[in-house]
């Protein structure tokens, strides 16, 4: 269907009738994909083929810069129009990407109770429920029938981000309960909402983190999170489908900040290559100077190496053997600490497995190593003894730093995920290189 | 209020009466948190104690180990009551944690139709769409009313995993129609479901991945996708309270794949430490014996590092600086993959971004490096060039290996993950090492 109607598209001469029947039959967040290779006047001519009533929809889903270049091309009523049928937290999803000359057009066309509601989400910090959140919820009262919430439901519902979680609010707007519309479903019309409701909910601050917000609806299998302000008056919602993006999102960034990335939330192939090496300079930058600290370990032993240039060939097993099981370690406690199963009070415990885990790969690997070293090296005890005795403090080495790191992070409240492999590793790597060394010079007496 | 419980299940004499009161305020997933640090007596004891109306909720919520102790605890009629009472999905995923006998057990106790659902689902390739549906969904037919509908929903309603996308299928089973509750309750009672539902719904098959159902979730912002067998049949439905739960999953095992651990679907703390030493080993030990290749590129160089002992002071800064350029590509390439940014297709559009943004970082670390070397190593031109011209061309290739390899690796179907960091690093070490020994051999005559 894509590619049908893409072919349509890219002639000069487009066939509105054949698109039009093609958009019937197509899902709003396809057509809204559609926008996204085309060039802008495609865009705009595309845009005004567009069905009204599907018009908002397909614009919530478009990437920013296919939203630019049509709210340059409309006029300020129909603006107004495409923003007002908005979500709010779609709204401010959109305004964060658009330059300031745009973001006064688009808040002057919009109906004043709506603006008002947009300056205050956009107040809130990023990456904060409040900032996440939406103000389309369905709102009851407390005294109201289950009759009197489905007519509730029935007029505003249309407008409504869910309808399938209602919010019991007090006059002073105080949240007391949660009822799903199943329940209200399978209730009798006359029950009062205040006996069916729930009232051990799950909810947020709008200063909550949206990481701890995720673990929340990924525990108890949440659709919708109320959120609330200080005084625990009902402010706005969640709703599961952007927990989905939220957590994507937060991995990508994990993943990034782990191999020295800065973290960006744009797709790799939209993002231009000067954005993507700023991206990469930083970290290679602090890693390459970081790493010279190894090389002068080196040049403190230059005698030993003139004298037994061999120790030489076995400097890349140890370095990158260390890395890894480092990086094995941080892995593992840093994805822990983000999905809530490892907290800094269980440091002694994590270093006392770690030790054990250590030993055991170290003892492993030693000694397929010492093997490996004395057949292949002219069965040379004393090099294969040095060279994997350095290898078994390496590894016991790596595994506690790689596990302590990443907790003493999160403890003074840096990210965990800045502190994994690559810083892992230069630590690691010097480490390594001078128990090597010390033993090599005590062996062969260097 | 957990802390609270704990005390007081902890005492020798429980009491009875405050716990109950207890549960009563709390969410069903609490009360399967509660049972995780306990002894076997007190998991029976607690289990005795609460009310049968959640029993099967709370159980489904339990980690294996606590379920299979409840499970050897009690009786057989009341081990079909649970197992009665629990979903079709999660009879499913705690059937595959515990022992054969077990599994007989509980089989035998079920009534005869779940018993067949239960055995068709568990016959489904693990992580397929089949594997993860449930069967309690909501069917309705083409011809009914708005009014049947919800005479439908509320008649079998409570036993189903959702009520908020009903499926409308043929006499034969066919899917043709998906219907939201929201859709129903906006329309009027005498409404034909035929002409409201919707029928350009996203679906998928049985043996579909389950990692491309979770984006086409992310994607279409879903709340429960339909799961169909080749006859295009309704099977089974596939929630988005699983989704959440596959996505973390996948990112933990992508990211373990990617840091050289065997991955693993237990948490860290319950992971025994042979289990968690075995996971590390097999690609410590590759990726050992492998490195060992890199010690063989030094030793073919042994006499220019005899003639010149400072090269090898540089050959951490090299081989870090390669494995961390070659990370930061090959992470960006497989998340992208992951997510569905990147195709093959793409290969040469990537290798010529690769090619430029490492040919802008190599230059900048390059003249930062050539400084540094110039005044902290005697100002020593030749060496300076030759260790920056290696340095350029490392990140050049560090580059191309780690947007070429996960891509390669998806063609031939391999996982990418796997290829990754790791792997890279390794490749990258050994080229790095030859281009820089090469360099120095041609520049100082050696």
């Amino acid at each position: 269907m894509k590619e049908q109607i893409l072919s349509v598209v890219k002639t000069d001469q487009i066939d509105v009738a054949t698109i039009k029947s093609l958009f019937a039959k197509m899902n709003t967040v396809d057509i809204a994909e559609l926008f996204e290779d085309l060039s802008k006047e495609k865009i705009i001519q595309l845009w005004r083929i567009l069905p009204k009533a599907i018009a908002s929809d397909v614009f919530a889903y478009m990437d920013a810069d296919e939203q630019q270049i049509i709210i340059g091309a409309i006029t300020d009523t129909e603006v107004g129009e495409i923003v007002n049928s908005l979500f709010v937290d779609d709204v401010v999803d959109f305004i964060e990407e658009i330059p300031a000359a745009m973001v006064a057009r688009v808040l002057q066309n919009v109906q004043p109770d709506k603006r008002k509601l947009i300056n205050q989400l956009l107040q809130y910090r990023d990456d904060s429920a409040g900032s996440i959140m939406t103000t389309e919820y369905v709102g009851l009262r407390e005294d109201a029938t289950v009759r009197e919430a489905f007519d509730e439901i029935r007029i505003t519902g249309v407008n409504k981000e869910t309808i399938y979680t209602c919010y019991v609010i007090r006059r002073d707007r105080l949240l007391v309960g949660v009822v799903s519309a199943k329940t209200l479903l399978l209730a009798q019309p006359q029950d009062k909402v205040c006996d069916i409701m729930d009232t051990n909910f799950v909810f947020a601050y709008t200063t909550d983190d949206q990481e701890a917000i995720a673990a929340l609806f990924r525990k108890y299998s949440l659709l919708a999170m109320p959120v609330v302000d200080k005084e625990k008056q009902l402010v706005g919602i969640i709703t599961v489908d952007d927990i989905v993006q939220i957590i994507e999102e937060e991995n990508t960034e994990d993943l990034e900040k782990m191999n020295a990335l800065h973290p960006s939330d744009e797709p790799y192939l939209r993002t231009s290559i000067i954005q993507l090496a700023k991206n990469r300079f930083f970290w290679l930058l602090v890693l390459m100077l970081s790493a010279t600290i190894t090389g002068g370990v080196i040049s403190n032993f230059e005698n030993s190496i003139a004298l037994l240039p061999i120790l030489v060939t076995f400097i890349p097993m140890l370095m990158d053997t260390g890395g890894n099981a480092g990086a094995q370690s941080s892995t593992l406690i840093i994805r822990g600490m983000a999905l809530g199963e490892i907290r800094f009070r269980d440091i002694f415990k994590i270093i006392w497995r770690e030790i054990r885990i250590g030993t055991l790969c170290g003892l492993g690997l030693g000694i397929i190593n010492f093997i490996r070293i004395y057949l292949m090296n002219g069965r040379d005890l004393l090099l294969s003894f040095t060279v994997t005795t350095s290898l078994f403090f390496t590894i016991l080495i790596s595994k506690c730093v790689g596990c302590i790191l990443p907790l003493f992070a999160k403890k003074v409240k840096i990210d965990p995920a800045v502190m994994a492999a690559p810083l892992v590793t230069t630590i690691v790597d010097g480490t390594s290189l001078i128990v090597y060394f010390s033993i090599a010079k005590a062996v062969f007496k260097l």
